[in-house]
């Protein structure tokens, strides 16, 4: 088997490997094999617990001495739906027209992809002595429940010594076109069960009864009646959704005896879980008064908001970025959470991939030409950080 | 088998025959048995529809000429739930300390024994020529669907050429002590099942979905934030109670498509479901404006709200409860619905009956002297009505 270094090549070749989390599918074993040969050591660290598959994740060095650039990311991919909706199939790794079809072709074997054959490249170019070392990162849960993935890779990697400077994590970052958007940050994400308590009875008695619904009504809309804030200079407003009400009661002449809803709010770094569950039981409390009876379950949150302040690298980013695609990267922190929010207290960490339009959906896919020009972006940014 | 004649003893046999809807259980053979020796000319038809069980009733008449007085009520009782939490079995009819326990010892087994009893009473006392006629309308699908029961059975009638001047019913009215309460109307009932329309998204991507949670508290609150009416002389406020809102999203970064809410309104003589239904989708068109897309489902009602005015008959009813227990009774329109809402089209109604207290739960009751004390007031009714 030749080697592989083009990023089409190495893309195809991880997109056909079903890694479904939790399922390995062959990907990380792929990587160990094209990193062991470039010169790297690999560890392949498996983590257990109870109640969750095992996983596999791979960690990656080459090189002992600073700085030490780290490339993150996940070959795990979300299940690709029903097979036949696909124009190719999904982990056939089909290229038709100049474009790249495949589940994880930009989230994101193809941003992996790239951030290998610009290791590659850079290390043909400048041999293993430069000055400093590159690390991989991989694991093989983060589309899945993120337990035995990122959080205990890096636990792992501290207590071997590692040390890491700065961290670019490939996750598809431009909504349309390659080189709009870093993301030097992400909201914060917190989840809350509110259960209004009442009394059953029979609608033709309502004053024997006491009808949740109506509290319900009233807290929930105390929720969203103002914004929790205005937004910072690099955050959107925080935002709440009520994700669900339930009260599941089929008959329609009996007055439940609860009613339920969860709501999900994204933060911003104005905000902790703690000062910002605080202010969701003040807001409750205010509506409820004395007369509707509730209980507020916030759940336990991993996802601070968290911020990397622009500064030099994330400079060197954008420079790159702009050198290759003529575009000045928006610095954003919109959209979900990602393993930046773990990655963040090893180092300062930049987001920036592929186009995501088509992630986690039927047909994705990615251009070729965005495989080679992300290639040659973070090739730049090796090239910057490690000056010859 | 000796006759039956006591109030206590018609009712025991009643309880004796397990007729949870829709089983006939023997309940209506045994009051054919008993109207027949009486010398009532009974009928036993039984009605079908598709999708429904077959059900028995009975009709039976004594007398030709007018004016005839109906007395109205069903042998179908709500199930026993769990017999072994019962103090003594539900289909037994034990006797203890003066208290008669069973399923149907107030609704209505032991008020029809009491209408039988006082109906044997009085034609012992008076024989077949009295200037009139008794007609008893029972029903076994009162509890049940109610479409193979009083409605079927009172068109018929109609169709046979039976024709019926005033009537009692039965049903237990009266919340702690005999002799409290006649009801005199029912509220009418409606059923909606609102709708509001979203599109499905990611939370962490609220502008490109369209959360309807927020659209249906503003709805919902719409239709509970001022009352429908203020009551009248004899109907309390009209009231709505939602029984239900549901969205089942069990996904808490996903929002949901659609939610559905559920409301019941109890409505007085002031509005027909048709002038109800139009209130309440005004306010649900003010409340959604241009924003919130909504569709509102109301359920064919056949529970209008009606009256019957106080006039000679209900004092009639009411003068014989205050002779025989010294209480005033309220003429109240308060509770559920019943059959009366049919009977009324047929000819003016009134309803009482036992202490409704422990109808449909476990330990169902009766005090005996209860059941004695209210065949003397339909013994006085009769003797009223029909005057020597
Ligand atoms: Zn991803
Ligand atoms: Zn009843």
């Amino acid at each position: 088997m030749p080697p592989l270094r083009s990023p089409l090549d190495l893309a195809r070749a991880l997109i056909r490997c079903p890694s479904v989390t939790p399922e390995e599918g062959g990907a990380l074993a792929l990587l160990e094999r094209v990193l062991a040969e470039a010169g790297f050591a690999v560890h392949r660290p498996v983590f257990s617990e109870p109640g969750t598959p095992d996983i596999d994740n791979l960690y990656a060095r080459i090189g002992s001495g600073g700085p030490c650039l780290l490339l993150a990311g996940h070959t795990d991919v979300v299940p690709p739906g029903e097979p036949g909706a696909w124009r190719h199939g999904p982990f056939e790794g089909a290229v038709s027209e100049g474009v790249l079809y495949g589940r994880g072709a930009v989230d994101m074997k193809g941003g992996l992809a790239c951030l290998l054959a610009a290791a590659l490249g850079f290390l043909d170019a400048r041999g293993r002595g430069f000055p400093g070392s590159i690390a991989f990162l991989v694991t093989g849960d983060e589309e899945g429940p993120a337990v035995n993935g990122t959080v205990k890779l890096l636990r792992w990697a501290r207590e071997r010594g590692e040390r890491f400077d700065h961290c670019i994590l490939g996750e598809p970052t431009n909504p349309s076109r390659l080189g709009e958007m870093i993301k030097i940050g992400r909201r914060g994400s917190l989840t809350g069960k509110l259960t209004v308590h009442g009394r059953q009875g029979h609608v033709a008695y309502p004053h024997r009864a006491q009808n949740p619904i109506p509290g319900m009504l009233r807290l929930a809309s105390s929720l969203i009646a103002e914004p929790l804030d205005g937004g910072t200079a690099h955050f959107d407003a925080s935002n709440l959704e009520f994700t669900t009400i339930d009260v599941g009661n089929p008959a329609t002449n009996v007055i439940p005896a609860d009613a339920r809803a969860v709501f999900n709010i994204r933060f911003n770094e104005g905000w902790t879980a703690g000062t910002l569950g605080a202010e969701i039981r003040r807001r409750l409390e205010a509506a409820a008064g004395s007369t509707v009876r509730f209980s507020l379950d916030l759940q336990p949150s991993n996802a601070p908001a968290f911020l990397t302040r622009p500064d030099a690298f994330v400079d060197l980013v954008a420079g790159a970025i702009e050198a290759e695609t003529g575009l000045r990267p928006a610095l954003s922190t919109t959209g979900g959470t990602s393993d930046a929010r773990f990655i963040k207290d090893a180092c300062p960490v930049v987001e920036f991939g592929l186009v995501g339009e088509t992630m986690h959906q039927v047909d994705e896919q990615v251009p070729v030409a965005d495989l080679d020009r992300l290639t040659a972006i973070y090739r730049r940014v090796l090239d910057a950080y490690f000056p010859a």
